[in-house]
């Protein structure tokens, strides 16, 4: 693998190389955000406004950057967040994905909108940590049935969306997404419609239903986030849709501290958005995060290398992350001084 | 309709088709500001420091955005701003806004200006919602005479300028800006001179001569609303002329919130400059504001497609606040919740 | 005058003007800043941060802008700052900066290294208001004998600087400045070395001499100005040298507060640097500037168009100031209220 | 010298310069930092964030820049930063620094990555301050065969580097570089590994081998200043490793205050990164520090001129010093007013 062109390249060079081999409309559905794009760089930036104050004099020999989120084992605490058809990326598509996530230890939420279905995937790679992924479709016994195919399958922690109520195309119509001929959805023939009507009562249906983890996706507010684990979630993914819905939406990172305020311990948080640094993994959990997710890498790694691409990608991050806790003088992912981290 | 170019492009690129078919000194006087720009980028930027803090899990099957402005109804709370000699623009001139505005439910400030006579606005659109702008002429038989003219032509709201104090030119001579040959003013022969001497007394006697509400433009400032108000102003149209006049005024956004705390509920309150989003109009209401207006956007649609072009323009305002109404869980406009925006 | 080139160029394109029509190392000479520039940005950026809070529904129609500035009278509170070698910009030198404050009823502080004699100034424009600027000589001698001519030719002000206190040169050496040709200076043969051991004591020696107003230039701190109005002061002249000097000094206009809570209402302050725009002087005397000066603005009406240019340059700030003042519902100059600027 | 092209140049154009004569690898891998640079990006703009508050009207005949960082004497506040493989910018290497160090009375810092040993420096320049700059390696036997040959050779001060605690490059692979050839380190023959379990252990251990002062480098945390100071380290030197090591790491003048709040006047602080004008010495004197260190400006000086380009740099910030604190009212260094700097 290391004298492949893939390898050569530095992940941090992906998204270019994306960029070359994908046929514009999908490198640009993809890489897009909503409107002007605002929310989509306001989640990167949020980043950049704070700065790790690092620790010396701290025996670093053992660091252990392995944690467990929502009751899911992971060798490090970055998610592959979820995402739909990624044939349209790679010819692999989610196996490519799975075998990046069963190399380096890290957690696969599968997209309900995958082109490889959750059981395929499961088969291929037993060992893999997955989550599945869902839209509030309209429709409660299809969605009962997803959940009931996933919990056969092995997944351990269900994602449903609570924030796709209109309807909106993120993608402006100058991109010409199409799906690709040939690609085809793996969890069902058409899709459903969506409710635009949830309240906490979805989530109390769901977790009524099934004993594995609700981590309810697109919450920003304390007070969402604390009435849907009063309902049931036992985990709160923060997102705006990868920037990709409301334009000027608050970006993910500024809205981790009010969640945790609002939740405090008792379920995990998981900061969805503007990931593309390791230091931007030690900044999300110093704030209070447990994980973050990682999306647009992801999908950049797989176009251009398929498994090796994700693979190298995901490595990228683990490798980061553990290098800059030893310089952090950080022995336990999970127990990170408060001030590590100082804001501009 | 949707066949045509006019409808293959987006809303949010007709500034850069708008420069194409306009003669340069039409455009450059649309699209410039006093000086060196910096209050018409100001009244853009301030509605980008502020983001929203969507809330989820709340039923939006039914929305309302429809709402009453000054005592006047519309289906959205977006204004066209009152833009004078608009068949510089496009040859429909103030016909084809009128167009637009009744179409999608909006209202129409129609500029004294105007190179269309109200009376033939309202007979061509007879449920168009409209108000007339004046200026501070020298001529107060003159002025009277106007006015009277709008009440008999259905009018529902009047709104003078009461911040056109000195015989300043925003336009650049460079600009090289002249009436375009064959365009007439419709509401008179030669324009009066101005009064520099605007007074309280001006609402007071206006207030008197008319039963439609005054609704003064061009205040930026607390105390001057609270004034206008006590002196009989049924509405505050905050403005600094859309940049041009001033170069380094206060943005309408920022002097929103002094000018809301100064007249409280008493009157509504409405923003003119920097509206370029629909997050921009749930932006504006949740600091205050009753509605907004919209004008530049509206004469980039009127150059490029006529009242096609101000109909998507104003469609386009229309189905975003929506549906970013719904993403953010508000089902009705008139009742945002104060913690809707964050501030960067 | 009106068909004049430089009748039909905007003043605010002047400078672009003079870098085509000036020698290089001339244009590099008056356009460039100490070190990386940084003082010379801020001063101007300093303005930039502050915008006008504008009040309407005032009678406007009578306007006053003229003030006096340490004694001496002006119609408008704009001096032209102290500048050497004026005839390196053009033939007319110091005559045509004359020109354009006799025009306009400016103040020019005319600078030792003047290359016309205050005399020459004097006898032709002997209506003029004017200051000298002297340099920390470390002849006491020469000092007292310019005072001396200044007195007896009908100055109206002292400004010695007081921040010259190093061997420095703020050119750049690439810029390759070198006296012009058969240019002289005008008050003396050879400029006698400089003093470096400066104290209140030179400005209380300096007091004695004269009964003419002593406006310190160079100050930028609140004790600096106190000690030097208890030392015999009756002006200060905030100042970094226009950005010449000290690369990363404090902006004159961020020292203006600290100035004017020190000395009150004791003495004049006067801002010298970044004044670019006619809302400029607003926002000084908004601040508490009693006035301002304009340099390099100055500089390239002088090397566009001598007299001509100096004279439309000092009329756009006139004007400008005028119209600005009557848009803000201003009507005496000296009388600001203190809420017309906010700060961004 | 002074008719050399590398007298000639501007100390400030070194860099450009540097850039042309140096190979890309190696250009690159004196230029460049950790990840997307934004640490060393950081370590110059923190600066950029301050400005000076100068003060006048005082005698400033006599200024005294001469100082003492951690006992050794210095004639002026400014020391060259260790840098390892001095050969690879130009073939004087370490003796072209050393001579520019005893040129202007700096202070050495010899890397133990040296392509010079101390022992050829110290025998021809006997007069030279300089310290040693040691790594972390895992042998203390061969630590302590440096330290006392340092002791032999007239070392005045021991810079242990505390955090090289991870196996990381800064260099970004693309820029390709790899030692020159026939360029060899001159204090070992192959580099021990480094040991990744310090703790306070090591200063203590350093502190009683040597009675030499220890100044550790790479903290930027006040507790782990105090650490050190209590483990008996002499001086802190803050440090991020020029922004070569954690890619978002707190500048280190932003790191300033809270070490120099924790270890008060107990020891020296020197501040290492993003120096590059007089006046960021005059503000980290300000806020607290003894001294700063430069890197960069010193090896470009060193590619462009060997030993008179190191002369002609640390000259320029000589001087610039003095210029600047008689330009500020200083007369000596070592007593800087706290109100010299202002926060933008």
């Amino acid at each position: 693998m290391s004298d492949s062109l893939v390898a050569r390249l530095s992940p941090t060079d992906y998204e270019q190389v994306a960029q070359l081999v994908l046929p514009a409309p999908i490198y640009g559905w993809i890489a897009s955000g909503a409107d002007d794009g605002q929310s989509l760089t306001d989640n990167v930036a949020a980043f950049r406004r704070w700065r790790l104050n690092a620790k010396v004099l701290v025996d670093v020999r053992n660091v252990d950057i392995s944690t467990t989120v929502c009751g899911t084992k992971v060798d490090f605490p970055v998610l592959v967040a979820p995402m739909g058809i990624q044939k349209a990326a790679h010819p692999e598509g989610e196996m490519g994905t799975a075998a990046g996530v069963t190399a380096t230890g890290s957690l696969f939420v599968e997209a309900i909108n995958a082109t490889t279905s959750m059981e395929d995937l499961a088969a291929k790679y037993p060992g893999m940590a997955w989550w599945i992924q869902l839209y509030n479709w309209d429709d409660r016994k299809a969605l009962e049935g997803i959940i009931k195919r996933a919990e056969a399958a092995g997944c351990s922690g269900i994602v449903p969306l609570v924030n796709t109520t209109a309807d909106v195309s993120h993608t402006p119509a100058r991109v010409g997404y199409r799906l690709p001929a040939g690609v085809k959805f793996a969890h069902f023939e058409s899709s459903p419609g969506l409710d635009f009507g949830l309240t906490e009562e979805y989530i109390e249906w769901m977790a009524k239903l099934t004993s594995l983890p609700i981590i309810p996706k697109g919450i920003v507010r304390g007070d969402d986030a604390l009435r849907a684990v009063n309902a049931g979630a036992r985990g709160i993914m923060i997102s705006n849709h990868g920037g990709r819905q409301l334009s000027h939406e608050v970006s993910t990172l500024d809205a981790l501290p009010g969640v945790v305020a609002a939740v405090g311990k008792k379920v995990d948080v998981i900061v969805d958005g503007g990931v593309r640094h390791p230091s931007d993994v030690l900044i999300a959990l110093a704030l209070g995060a447990k994980a973050v997710t990682v999306g647009r890498p992801v999908a950049y790694g797989l176009a251009v290398g398929g498994g090796e691409g994700v693979t190298r990608v995901l490595d990228w991050f683990k490798t980061g992350v553990r290098d800059e806790a030893m310089l952090c003088g950080i022995t336990n992912i999970n127990d990170l001084p408060p001030d590590l981290v100082v804001r501009m």
